[in-house]
């Protein structure tokens, strides 16, 4: 049902050209429609454009669950970081004060971007694969008063860590403060739902869950927000407020769109309905990442994470501590047997990840796997004796 | 030659799937090749893109003339504007001033950009069409020693007016400051050798004249200035020494690059070197501007600017005084006939324009003067009584 729904062939068809699957988390493999897509030339003024941006602010909003009307969606241009700055520049009033939630890289980007901004900002570390709880945000809320607002990452990239946004919100509003999410990596494939989890906007972009090709992001945010972010940006061209009025007024970007990007998008949006929206697509990841894993782990290859962590998303392995293996030779035999994987971003420990979002489903995950089991045998590196992991320290995370 | 060179095809091929031609300033027409280059995902951090980006900044530098290696070339995400204001927040220190020379649309926004960063800058504002001089220049900057740097538009694309960078350079100079340009919608089609016209930093895009689909925009600048950048970006995503920085050490961009707008500007700047580069990509357009203007005079259409000021870029018709003519009646009935015009951009009168970049050449031009002449027979406007213009003081440039 999912294959024929998704891109009108039996099955996920291997990408064309013979080119490599991204495993990666974004940009990723997309369907060949969503590519074909992108192969007019389309005029950013005219009307037939504008309705392609309407259809796009529409379809992005119906993944969220408003039914009041009470949020709107604004893309910006550029990749998901400018699209956080966007947001942090735009819904933090200049005297607000941001707590940032961190265990990871993109945590640590929100908090540098915040001091681009020269706006207060105070940090919670969590570091490289511990997940920040309810119960410590409420702390740091109670210990000081100034600040006004919390950002978190939904899933850390980094590591691939599913943060529990949903108590992490409880305890923001009850301590009466506002909540920014980062769902780059999560949007459209886990629920982020505002009838069950409160917050006043997030961010995600064009090349995750939605498949679709990188130039752009987009904010969705509670339009009371949008309204007070009026002359607050420190930038014209990530000005969300500007952005909002000018598309409200003529249906049109204020600066040229990445039209091409833009029509891929769209694509992506209606393979993503027809594959069941949300929960369609968070379904066939989940299987990607289980049937990935598990295969990883015969091999003897240890995730960072627990069960209870490890998302959908993307996956940290270490790299096994046996003598033979070395990453950067694993990367080029997995590229060429057709797999681009990604290194990992720990700061302590060896390590390197493998997306499960993009256009392909658990037959591939199992390719995949075959390929590791390939690539570890031509190093050398024996699968019989599983390879102890290169840390004697182990993320055992407390629930 | 020039059709064999650039798309393997006699003659430019008219858009594919019927669509009509964007006779607009970028967004615009590409070569089905450029758009074919799209039809494949990139891994973002895999050496293959990698040399990608290498390549498409080295191409760009050979552009610019410089031989002794002084100059280097940093692309940053987003549209034109972002690039801009990336070049403003980057290379005015924060205690510079900025003498903005407007006279349109995107000198004004020059002007608005400075307004967001909160550093010093003046204005002359020349309204509509009238061009900066070297002399005004000269006396300005005699007469505020405080300020550091001058900004022009090399093609003011709100009118097609084509500046004198040349003795705007000069002045400059001679007073000991440093010009920035914004050749958006120039560069690649107007020669801005560096041994010809001294300038510390220029900005284009993807989009323009090297005819690549939109998504990005590249800084070329000095590296003694890239150097001394550091530390001044008031944004993260628009900080150019960092993204420069980057790319020296990992050859990556710091964030996620729009993969396949990347690849379709190297396919572009492939078929703009096969076309003769600067020289020949402007002798084309001249050519669709000379048949194009000379086919709509004859239709009783007036362009805004006299002969010496109208650039090969773009091209402002005021809309006839007849009153049976109305602007978006004009524009669906061009674009029924497969060609997208553009409202005008001035400030108090009623214009359209008529761009001449893209993938065209004075064969599909020649075409665009019969929709105009077939547009207004069907709206009634009488084209053997050539109309009166709406406006009566004309633009007539001082030379
Ligand atoms: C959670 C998260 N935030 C921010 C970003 C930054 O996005 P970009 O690389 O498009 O700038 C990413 C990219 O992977 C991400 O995963
Ligand atoms: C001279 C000039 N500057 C700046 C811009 C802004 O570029 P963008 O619309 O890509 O933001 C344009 C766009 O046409 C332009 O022509």
């Amino acid at each position: 049902m999912r294959a024929e729904a998704t891109d009108k062939v039996e099955g996920f068809e291997p990408p064309a050209l013979g080119e490599p699957y991204l495993l990666t988390p974004g940009p990723l493999t997309t369907a060949s429609s969503v590519k074909q897509a992108m192969l007019r030339d389309w005029g950013s003024w005219d009307g037939d454009f504008r309705a392609m941006t309407g259809d796009l602010r529409n379809r992005l909003l119906a993944l969220t669950g408003d039914k009041k009307g009470e949020f709107d969606c604004v893309p910006i241009q550029g990749s998901g970081t400018f699209a956080v700055e966007a947001m942090l520049g735009s819904f933090v009033p200049r005297d607000g004060k941001v707590l940032v939630l961190a265990n990871g890289a993109y945590g640590l980007r929100a908090a540098q971007t915040m001091q681009y901004l020269g706006r207060a900002h105070t940090l919670i570390d969590k570091g490289d694969y511990l997940p920040p709880r309810g119960a410590e945000v409420a702390a740091a809320l109670d210990a000081d008063p100034a600040i006004t607002h919390v950002i978190v990452i939904h899933c850390e990239t980094s590591s691939g860590i599913l943060n529990p946004v949903g108590e992490i919100s409880e305890a923001v509003y009850a301590k009466g403060r506002k909540l920014l999410i980062d769902s780059m990596s999560a949007f459209g494939a886990i629920p982020l739902d505002v009838n069950e989890i409160r917050y006043e906007v997030m961010v995600s972009s064009a090349n995750k869950c939605i498949e679709g090709v990188p130039g752009f992001g987009f904010v969705i945010a509670r339009k009371s927000e949008l309204e007070a972010a009026k002359g607050r940006s420190h930038s014209l061209s990530l000005d969300i407020h500007a952005q909002w009025a000018a598309m409200e007024k003529t249906g049109q970007w204020r600066f040229t769109p990445p039209t091409h990007v833009v029509a891929a998008f769209l694509q992506a949006l209606k393979l993503h309905e027809a594959e069941g929206g949300v929960a369609g697509r968070g379904a066939r990841y989940a299987k990607n990442r289980d049937v990935m894993v598990a295969g990883m782990r015969e091999l003897g290859f240890e995730t960072l994470l627990s069960e209870q962590w490890l998302s959908p998303i993307i996956v940290t392995f270490f790299c096994p501590a046996h003598e033979k293996f070395s990453f950067p030779r694993f990367y080029d035999l997995m590229k060429g047997k057709g797999f681009i994987i990604y290194p990992g971003k720990l700061t302590v420990v060896e390590s390197f990840r493998v997306g499960c979002i993009g256009h392909m489903d658990e037959h591939v995950m199992r390719r995949v796997v075959e390929a590791a089991a390939a690539s570890l045998n031509e190093m050398g590196v024996d699968t019989a004796a599983p390879p102890a992991t290169a840390i004697a320290e182990r993320a055992k995370l407390a629930a």
